[in-house]
């Protein structure tokens, strides 16, 4: 049993899933959040926030991997800056922790869990649902965190079932 | 006295300098130093020596305050966003060690060094040099992150002097 930890950072809103995955594949949902990160708050302070509740969501459900969604790229140069300070902020908590981290871009995160390229948020939160027996509607965040656990639930089966040394896994 | 930390995060180098600054503004250098981030580490490995760097100069000099750059603008989407994702790791280090952060805008820094918002690099480094009398010719990044150290002290002086409440400081 391996325990995933997705991250989607945002300036806005960070959202957190975690996963149980079996060998088999079998998927569990332990927890999934939202980061509503105060709008009244100084940047930093929002920065501390992400950091300060990954690093104590990490401590308390002691996942054994992470996966973050790669971004490619923003609206403009400003949104880019700060949702980077967001992403820093994550990636900061997971390697403090000395958890490996693994990226995936957002069409292997749509391909996984819809099975193509140019599903919307609503459809990822449905099929989100599904995969985990869920019967609340996920908030849009927290259904992205988990979409990108289950990403890596699915890319470590099948790399197990094919044998790829892990080292040889596309980390970045 | 009070032992200022200045930032200049960048995600091809960040600089780091560390000045003392008595009530009078009479200001020494204490440490300096520019973290090559090694171009063939993938990129949250990167943040990480950032974040790691930066605990540990923190745990070893004792900065009372810290002072970063603002940034306005980067070049493109791509550069605002590798830029974000250091300063974040940055920030994360001052705010996991409890310091206080200020922010300067680059005008404010310049104004600050050399007297004018139209200086280049070479001026800053010049400068830098005399304010601190230091011998040595310093690296550009590590000359900007004392740069943003002399603007705090600067800037506490200015304030000591007038007398503002300190909870009335910029914050950002």
């Amino acid at each position: 049993m391996t325990r995933i930890l997705g991250i989607d950072p945002g300036s806005q809103r960070t959202g957190v899933g975690i996963i149980d995955a079996d060998p088999k594949g079998q998927m569990t949902a332990v927890f999934q959040t939202t980061l509503h990160l105060l709008d009244n708050e100084t940047f930093h302070l929002r920065l501390k926030q992400i950091f300060d509740d990954l690093v104590a969501i990490i401590r308390d459900y002691h996942p054994d991997e992470v996966a973050i969604e790669r971004v490619f790229m923003a609206r403009n140069a400003d949104s880019a800056l700060k949702l980077g300070q967001a992403r820093g902020a994550a990636i900061c908590a997971v390697v403090h922790a000395g958890l490996a981290l693994t990226e995936y871009a957002p069409k292997e995160i749509k391909q996984a869990v819809v099975g193509g390229g140019a599903a919307d948020k609503t459809q990822i939160q449905h099929m989100v649902g599904i995969l985990l027996n869920l019967r609340e509607k996920l908030q849009a965040d927290a259904a992205d965190a988990l979409a990108i656990a289950i990403t890596h639930a699915h890319t470590r089966a099948t790399v197990s079932r094919i044998g790829i040394p892990r080292s040889a896994w596309r980390r970045r």
